[in-house]
């Protein structure tokens, strides 16, 4: 492995996030919390000292990367990135244990939205501008955006894209890795414009309609209000219900729009499925809801502004879900699974693989059926090969081998089945809120430290996908026999 | 396809469950229950009726079978022997219902145990008989009985046994089908007669140990008190634990310990992960349940019941472990989807194909980190083909579907979401209690008949693990174009 070229990557990248924090810094000075601005440059301090070192010491001697590589870049980058964004909570003491600061940035970079806050309200305007901050830098990924603005691009960056992106496959729009990095930060970075400006329109705070626009795009979903969204009216709530839909399409799809190819998005069955889940999800919860509201307007905004919330993986909220009946319960607990599309800032299982698990049983099916059949399985059209159906079928076998194994392992603690094994899937799938104690209205902060490691543990492993993780961790990785 | 070598056979099959039914209505008899000796007398009336008009009227021209005509009789087969199974029940009015009489059919049939009693004590004696024989019966496959007991087998029948029996890999013994299945016929009824010997000498009367018995064998689970086993002692409860591990092994492995080949006793590595995972499980629980108990005998003889019953998919209980705490529920939960060893009467998703899919998974990292090694997946030392590995993967992909389907078809029961989302899981893995209003406490009789029904129905497929059931009902099996 070209360890330099690892150690130099990481570096350039610590300096990134201390370029980036100096935005939440001149929030913290704007509203004159001085506290919060020494807790930023100190912060700042350190990401610089970590981030100067590997660019003088660890200069690599050539740019070869392979996949290898990029995994380890990017699992190794991501740890530290929690690390280093979790210091100005500490620092600050808002978040007074580490531990609990590690929890609440990685549940920010992963855009799960999962936070163990009693009382956000009480937080200081620059730390909750960075929490959600975090939402959209680990949304598209912040390598994506190293790619994209650093100069050295050798091209070779492709493997740790493929490590960063989810979803089954990982593309190029355009032939340069920066170049395509450019494109997708430039789409992402105006879709929250857009969005801040239908909140201001529709009369929410300047800073709430940042922060919010940040929380919706990056799919994450910390909030600055006790009540989640529950406290804005219903155009806003319609407004992010509707952008959250955005967030959770592939991002190349609004690419083939710029390029006037509407034909890519209306033959994406992907993109279908997405919207036919969410119409019916949304109608029977609307159904099922509607004895407790006794108004078809309320239901139905209620039930879209949920479902489109769990299947995107943000995680906001506009009224307790917990509180629902159990056909809506469940429907939401499926939905927490299903995530978004490919490519898009969504987490979760992704409704590509989902769709092409689907088409690999009929297919294998239509087999038993007619040995002598030869037939491909087709997404769009085209037909997948082999490898691509087979590592998503091994990548659903090991989701819920870590679905389950996150689950008993926070099942030390005393609270209920429902809490427990929502908590861990709504962990491993980026969402956020589950159902009992950690529902909309509860919050993960009586969770003990060993739970909140793995949770933390957990939010990584789902948002990188699993197998980066665990190859830049196999002991293998390190030793000089694989160069 | 063959229709009338398939109505032949299943005419066949109606006969021997009329045979078979003249068993409980000789215990009715013994007992003086003459309600239930008639009910008896006019199912078997029923089944001869309709077995016999197949075998005048549909006498196949040829002996050809497929794997079509393979599926479809052992799906039409387990639906017609549920219906008339459930009569007895239904006449005698002990289950007034006759939908509620098919669900405790259908739950005996796939050994499931899954009970709407709600005093079973009340029961008469032959119809608790005829309930707990049903689980022998469909545990080892009725018709792998017919097939070791009616004289023309052509060797076709592989095809049938393939469809009825569990597990990735379905194979024979020896070259005759007829030999293999009367093999496995007679290991299952030495071991069952085994421990009614057992229980005897532990001083439970005779009608209690072949009950247990008999729900021990087919790892069903219906037991004839309102506490289960709670209330035999501790020798008993030991005796029925071990025979529920014996139950949940590989029957082949019998064999070949008849055949003195000790040496595929000890290289088989589904039983020692079975082992293994009940030390753990066992070692778990008993420490988590230490306080409630005081007694390390009794931690670890509850804790032991406990795990070999649900891993064994058997479903008796010596304990409420509802109440158990958090992590103990919490492995129980995951043991449910498990289930026992490949070839024997257990039912959950089977060992071998966990350890298939985590070697397959195993197998796939390897090939990311070294993408030009070959490697194979290896069972026991011999390699398995890719038709088998990806099969075992659509196994998986179709039956994690087939649970999240019956959890949200049974969502618009008014239970809480801990006894709707382990209801279906214990019923599509043949367990019996779940947890809840399910739990080894309580029971299924405040469901509708809507959920009775499609609990049922997901019994059906577990049982029949899901794709002969598929096969069979698809419009295209029963077209002329496909002979």
């Amino acid at each position: 492995m070209n360890r330099r070229m690892v150690v130099y990557r990481i570096g350039q990248l610590l300096l990134l996030e201390s370029v980036l924090m100096i935005i939440p810094l001149a929030v913290s000075a704007g509203y004159g919390e001085w506290n919060g601005v020494l807790s930023f440059a100190v912060a700042i301090g350190t990401a610089l000292f970590f981030g100067i070192i590997p660019l003088i010491f660890f200069r690599p001697e050539n740019d070869v990367m392979y996949a290898k590589e990029g995994y380890t870049i990017v699992t190794f980058a991501w740890i530290l990135l929690s690390l280093v964004g979790a210091m100005p909570f500490f620092l600050s003491r808002e978040i007074p244990s580490y531990i609990d600061a590690v929890f609440e940035t990685v549940s920010g970079l992963t855009t799960t939205g999962a936070s163990l806050l009693t009382d956000v309200e009480k937080m200081s305007r620059g730390m909750l501008f960075w929490r959600s901050f975090t939402h959209w830098i680990g949304g598209m990924g912040i390598l994506v955006l190293m790619m994209a603005i650093i100069p050295t691009d050798s091209g070779r960056s492709m493997h740790i894209m493929r490590a960063e992106m989810a979803g089954p496959v990982v593309g190029k729009l355009v032939p340069k890795i920066k170049d395509t990095a450019k494109i997708l930060y430039i789409i992402y970075l105006a879709i929250t414009a857009l969005e801040t400006i239908f909140l201001l329109i529709g009369g929410m705070p300047l800073y709430d309609s940042v922060v919010h626009a940040l929380g919706t795009a990056g799919t994450g979903g910390f909030g600055i209000k006790g009540d989640s969204i529950g406290g804005y009216n219903a155009y806003l709530q319609w407004v992010i219900a509707i952008f959250m839909v955005i967030f959770g399409i592939n991002f190349n799809l609004y690419y083939m729009i710029l390029l006037k190819r509407f034909s890519s998005f209306v033959k994406n069955t992907e993109l279908w499925l997405f919207f036919a889940m969410i119409i019916v999800s949304t109608t029977a919860i609307a159904i099922n809801i509607f004895p407790i509201y006794n108004d078809v307007g309320d239901s139905i905004r209620h039930s879209f502004f949920q479902v489109t919330s769990l299947m995107s993986t943000t995680g906001y909220s506009t009224a307790d879900f917990n509180l629902w009946p159990p056909l809506s319960k469940g429907i939401l607990f499926v939905l927490m699974f299903v995530g978004g599309c490919a490519g898009s800032t969504a987490g979760g299982l992704k409704i590509s693989r989902i769709l092409i698990m689907a088409k690999s049983v009929y297919n294998d099916l239509r087999k038993q059926y007619h040995p002598r059949s030869v037939t491909k399985v087709k997404i769009d059209g085209k037909p997948l090969d082999d490898t691509t159906i087979n590592r998503v079928g091994t990548y659903f076998i090991i989701y819920m081998m870590l679905n389950v194994t996150v689950f008993l392992l926070i099942c030390f603690e005393p609270f209920g089945f429902e809490t427990n094994l929502t908590a861990a899937v709504t962990c491993v799938n980026n969402v956020g809120p589950g159902l009992g104690a950690v529902g909309p209205a509860g919050n993960y902060d009586n969770y003990s430290d060993f739970s909140t490691i793995v949770l933390s543990i957990a939010m990584l492993l789902g948002r990188l996908e699993i197998f980066p993780v665990i190859l830049a961790l196999n002991p293998n990785n390190w030793s000089n026999k694989n160069k």
